[in-house]
């Protein structure tokens, strides 16, 4: 992944650049914050994905040769701002909630502490990297509690961006998918990856019995055959005569899924294949998912409405510089800083945040506060790691290590939080200003 | 742009393709398309959009050892299949609708004929990259129509995955939009791109006035003001008084834009900058862009709602097997074939079509023919050209030029099909069926 990342910027952010150098307040120390508003209309909570992609995109976050010709050649950097970029290598702190952490309206999701030239740089970067991935964890992580115990497998990367998908399977795993159908991200991200055949494999055979021979063939018995061509009984009778009674699974991407899971579970039972698995997909999101709860399905496959957010392709995080130096004195203290905007709160100020814990150890709230970190109860919970310190990303985990963080997280939760139905967020954000 | 492209696939395209050729089955003859059963919700045509995109994907669509030695290892294909796929290369013939040309239900939007063996890989890849950037293209090309001659500043990069946000910016510019905010879409597809500061600069010095001269000496005075920090009034007075009468515009990114709109052209005036844009950006989409008709606004701004399709995230396109050989002999005719499907039309066989014209070259609707290119009037236009030919891509045009003809394509239709009121598909397809 050695591509260069540093033009995945808006314009404003090196014109911002080069009329700061002009006016000499590049160098004057700020902290931006990454936080959203509020949730999508009616979550009740939404969970942190990303932040490894970003720190990987940082680390080639430089402004090449090819680059600078490009910026020059366009007239957007003066030779000035193009010298000062040549150089550019961000060489300030990075602190933020880690992947799978729920989060709430105000979170300070990434805090950037640096010159207001180096921070201001990673504005589009960081919004772009964590308004995608968050949106889809966001949505996959209901989805995950509609399912209960059962896995659910990732299907959506036709119905997203081919990169995004890359993306999008790895927050729905984070968030606690099973698997995913796209091999790329299971190569790039070590995540299990899952398909056997669809439609046009039955189609192109002269029979569906000829399609599911050839299918049992090379995959074995224990593949999982797609059922719904024609007549769903005729293809469970011809997939259990392929495969006899030890088959796999059966996949229905059609139809009346509450009433053919029962349908066909029966039907396998009475054919004897009483362990083959029903794997229902077809346009599900988490509310079908649920609805299917109590039909004998052993697996979900949601494409669509996970990699589009399930109403909600964008988190809405916002970037903000929320404090700065005083003048361009490097020694003059910090400042809050805030657009005045009517109706948007803001806090000005850097924020350091805590879970809080009641003493069964479930979430009460948010406490955020502008006065270094807040004094909590014993067993509250600091929500900010530091990420990136004088330039060095020192954070690194696997991605197992996110997931299981998001299934602690999310079963810290109040009761309320898992409900799918729309709701305020799961926990009041308070404010210890300064 | 020279990365391998082929694991952007979903695992089930390498099974089919392993048990196809257990079964003999994998080199039969086989036409796939791609195409919409519906519009989004409400929406009165769409816009193809991507396939430039794909064609180039297409060329680097092969499979590497190192690719190799990760499907051998997790066992999703057999060395057979692994020694089929080293020597892969797409040798079949691609027809489509070239690039701005507007759709409607059932248009077969890329038709992919070869074997089922090599034409099965491109699913996924072609759904990826046609459903996302026809999404925004459909969704920006509303905009544009709402704008009128007002052109319009893509800067949604933020809200939407980092490469995704390069196929929006080539998307929307297609549609019709005028520049984009992201520099490497400026780069790779050589888009006008725009921007010159955010809140965060304001906020940087020590006042409006402060930040406003900076941004002056280094950008000059035609550059675009960001007036709505503090307080919308005393920006505009700060910024004529830092560029002068000459100030090139003014951007409003907040409050209620109408009034805004018409209180600044006023005091613009007044302070005898009247040649000073009006700029306006912040949450609009098609409508709101509409209800601004009437405001002296010289330019928009917009972001979320193009990248996200406002509301139609993915253009839900499908991939599906319309015909093959009747057998796996090679001088075998072909059959159409299809999935049977309640309430979801299909039609077998391979598919032509043309755009059937009034005598004033206004369409009138879409005629589908399984029987090569329909019968049509003198001014009836065929839909289809080739892209591919025995696997090699033989079109290739600049973004430009789709840029135009979406231009006359969009002319073209009845006006109906340019409101922006929900309704019905614009044009009614017929179809021809042999």
């Amino acid at each position: 992944m050695g591509r260069v990342t540093s033009l995945l910027t808006d314009q404003y952010e090196l014109t911002m650049l080069r009329s700061a150098l002009q006016s000499g307040t590049a160098d004057r120390h700020a902290v931006f914050e990454v936080f959203g508003r509020r949730l999508p209309d009616g979550r009740r909570y939404g969970v942190v994905a990303g932040t490894g992609r970003l720190l990987e995109a940082l680390e080639h976050f430089r402004f090449d040769e090819s680059v600078l010709a490009y910026l020059r050649e366009r007239e957007i950097v003066d030779e000035r701002t193009a010298a000062w970029l040549a150089d550019y290598r961000f060489g300030g702190d990075i602190w933020g909630y880690p992947e799978g952490e729920c989060y709430f309206p105000g979170s300070p999701i990434l805090v950037v502490e640096g010159t207001f030239a180096e921070a201001v740089l990673l504005e589009t970067l960081a919004l772009s990297i964590l308004n995608h991935d968050t949106a889809i964890a966001s949505a996959a992580s209901r989805m995950v509690v509609a399912a209960a115990d059962r896995p659910i497998i990732e299907m959506g990367s036709r119905r997203t961006h081919e990169r995004a998908a890359l993306a999008s399977a790895r927050s729905a795993y984070l968030a606690g998918f099973a698997s995913t159908s796209n091999l790329e991200a299971g190569r790039l991200y070590d995540i299990p990856t899952r398909g056997t055949s669809a439609h046009s494999f039955t189609l192109l055979h002269d029979t569906e019995q000829a399609a599911f021979e050839a299918q049992v063939a090379a995959l074995g018995a224990g593949t999982t055959l797609l059922v719904d061509t024609y007549d769903v009984h005729a293809g469970v009778a011809a997939a259990v005569e392929a495969a006899g009674p030890s088959l796999g699974a059966v996949r229905i991407d059609s139809g009346d899924l509450l009433m053919l899971a029962h349908d066909v579970r029966a039907q396998l039972d009475s054919l004897g294949a009483t362990k083959t698995r029903i794997v229902v997909s077809g346009d599900l999101d988490e509310y079908a998912i649920a609805s299917l709860r109590a039909a004998p399905v052993d697996a979900y496959g949601v494409g669509t409405s996970v990699v589009t957010g399930s109403g909600a392709p964008t988190a809405e995080l916002v970037y903000k510089l929320v404090a700065r130096s005083e003048s361009s004195d490097a020694s003059s203290p910090m400042v809050g800083v805030a657009k005045r905007s009517a109706g948007k709160p803001t806090h000005k100020g850097r924020k350091w945040s805590l879970r809080r814990l009641d003493e069964n150890d479930i979430a009460t709230g948010e406490v955020i506060s502008t006065r270094s970190v807040p004094e909590g109860d014993a067993n509250d919970r600091p929500l900010l790691v530091q990420f990136v310190k004088a330039g060095e990303v020192i954070w690194t985990e696997p991605l197992s290590a996110a997931r299981e963080r998001h299934a602690r997280s999310l079963a810290e939760l109040p009761p309320t939080a898992l409900k799918l139905s729309r709701g305020e967020p799961a926990l009041h954000t308070t404010y210890e200003d300064s």
